[in-house]
């Protein structure tokens, strides 16, 4: 693996330290600096979980979008943020242009999980719905009448930097911090994170957890070369926020220059996760927040033992699906792929 | 109101802010100091929580069973502990125990929650089950023939003064706090906070909430005398945590000395606060800790506005009820008495 703030084998100048460092001085006031919560429960030794479902909005994605927010110019500022997202992303990016007092525009897919364009709408952003195969044309046109600045979910240096803040405090709140598992979709996290923690714990082992279902990024890593699977595929699994269907340009060379491995979960282990976290760490995780709790869970010959951080990225499930998995309508065993 | 640390008319004396922050150094290393939680969500000003679900088990109860269990001399320590419990006290004894080496020995009631239950031998405890007319003595049976001393829920000193532990952090990480709102069952919880907050933040307004089924706190407080209420009425609310029916010797004073006002809340205004704090801050809380945020939302009229701490004592529940909650089928309109 490379040392952070080198560029990579592409030529791809990777986020250093202390583009997260700055990242982190931005977000102070807006978002939280979460705790780490002991897991008495977890399998092996010391576990701790990162609850970015306590952010306001409910997920890490407020970090990165604080953060790109934070480096507009006075110009752009005064045009605003758009951006196209069916979850979190949305309204993240909401949330902190409200914050920052400048204007946002999220282009909403319709079918859009309704708790997150609930968040959107919540955050006081302009909401354009559309169908979901015209989303990025109309967020291009608007950000071309406009003046407005896309701000994308997760390929964008400002983002991975914002998202590398939760390793920033991992590192601080636990410098003897031996494994870090963390949901990977398209990337902006874990990219972040080990830009952070390579740096600060260069022994940690970072590991990313993905569906099975939606695997390009275990099978990008195990073939040393980025792999695309077809969006019909990635959209069986239960979580919605990991459905990118690769990792983006920027975040692929981040997280095959630094991160350890990537395991794959089955969505019965997910759904059981969802389980747990509610039931035994009293907190509310959506799915994709949950990937994680389901490596530690199902995963015991693929994820290494020692003092771990789960990363639990987020907490906007629906009412009614997190209602049904808690009156136990999914009971299958866990598996787990790698 | 009187100040901390003075007797109070009937010659009991108070717990004193020194005895708080021994019980802070004490309890470091076993329980959380759990961070504020931003509501944006709240209505009016500044909100924020504190979510005790948040504690390894999941409520506020582990402070003082782990300060009373430090406070043992070596001899009772030898000798182990013994309560009796329904709730999350018995499970806070247990885990406090194994935490400091010492054996505990929880009585619990035929019918008490699975999940309290569940708790309690989770940490390893003794578990003797009896019926519920049958469980004071049989603890106390067991602390005369095994010399293991009682540590009871609420009424007794080192357990008032490690509750009192929340009101440091919320005075340490929220200086101007104006409002905190806190649930009343027994009393230790609500009378440990009014000790530290008086005496660091002595304007602040200290607001006890309880359900209007089991409101003989609220009638006390207004008669200026102690009511007891029969346990068939109590029994009657949803928390099963703040069914105690009537406050006790030790907290007694304490609450007719330093707690401003306590306003009860209605049954579906307890249930939708359950609901709105799942799908709004993402935390799984119980009925009883959910008391506070029910009073936040509907009683606009009787609690203050102001930079507001909701405690939220616990997320101890029913994963079948907190479905049922989550599914929609409790839908009526909170309201508020005084």
């Amino acid at each position: 693996m490379l040392p952070a703030e080198s560029p990579d084998r592409t030529g791809h100048p990777l986020v250093g330290l202390g583009d997260v460092c700055a990242a982190a001085d931005r977000i102070r006031g807006t978002c939280l600096h979460t705790q780490l919560l002991p897991v008495p429960w977890a399998p092996g030794g010391s576990t701790w979980v990162k609850a970015e479902s306590l952010q306001p909005t409910g997920a890490f994605k407020l970090r990165g979008a604080t953060n790109a927010v934070a480096r507009l110019t006075e110009e752009q500022r005064a045009c605003g943020v758009v951006t196209h997202s069916s979850g979190n992303h949305g309204g993240a990016l909401a949330y902190a242009a409200r914050q920052a007092g400048v204007r946002a525009t999220v282009v909403v897919p319709h079918g859009a999980p309704q708790i997150k364009v609930d968040l959107v709408a919540a955050a006081g952003a302009d909401l354009v719905r559309v169908d979901a195969v015209d989303r990025t044309a109309m967020c291009a046109d608007i950000a071309e009448r406009t003046g407005a600045v896309q701000i994308p979910p997760y390929d964008h240096v400002d983002v991975i930097a914002g998202q590398g803040t939760v390793g920033l405090e991992i590192a601080a709140d636990l410098p003897d911090v031996q494994v870090v598992l963390v949901p990977v979709g398209g990337g902006g996290l874990i990219s972040g994170i080990a830009v952070a923690l390579r740096a600060l714990v260069p022994g940690v082992r970072i590991i990313g957890c993905e569906p099975r279902l939606a695997g390009d990024a275990a099978a990008s890593l195990s073939a040393g070369e980025r792999r695309e699977w077809a969006v019909a595929d990635t959209a069986r699994t239960v979580a919605d926020g990991l459905r990118a269907p690769a990792l983006g340009d920027l975040t692929w060379p981040h997280v095959r220059a630094l991160v350890d491995d990537i395991v794959t979960v089955e969505e019965q282990a997910i759904v059981e996760a969802v389980r747990v976290l509610a039931g035994r760490s009293r907190l509310v995780a959506e799915p994709s927040g949950a990937v994680t709790t389901a490596a530690l869970l199902s995963c015991a010959d693929t994820v290494p033992g020692g003092r771990t951080v789960v990363v639990m990225s987020g907490g906007n499930v629906d009412a009614g699906w997190l209602a049904s998995v808690l009156a136990g309508t999914s009971r299958e065993a866990p598996s787990c792929g790698h």
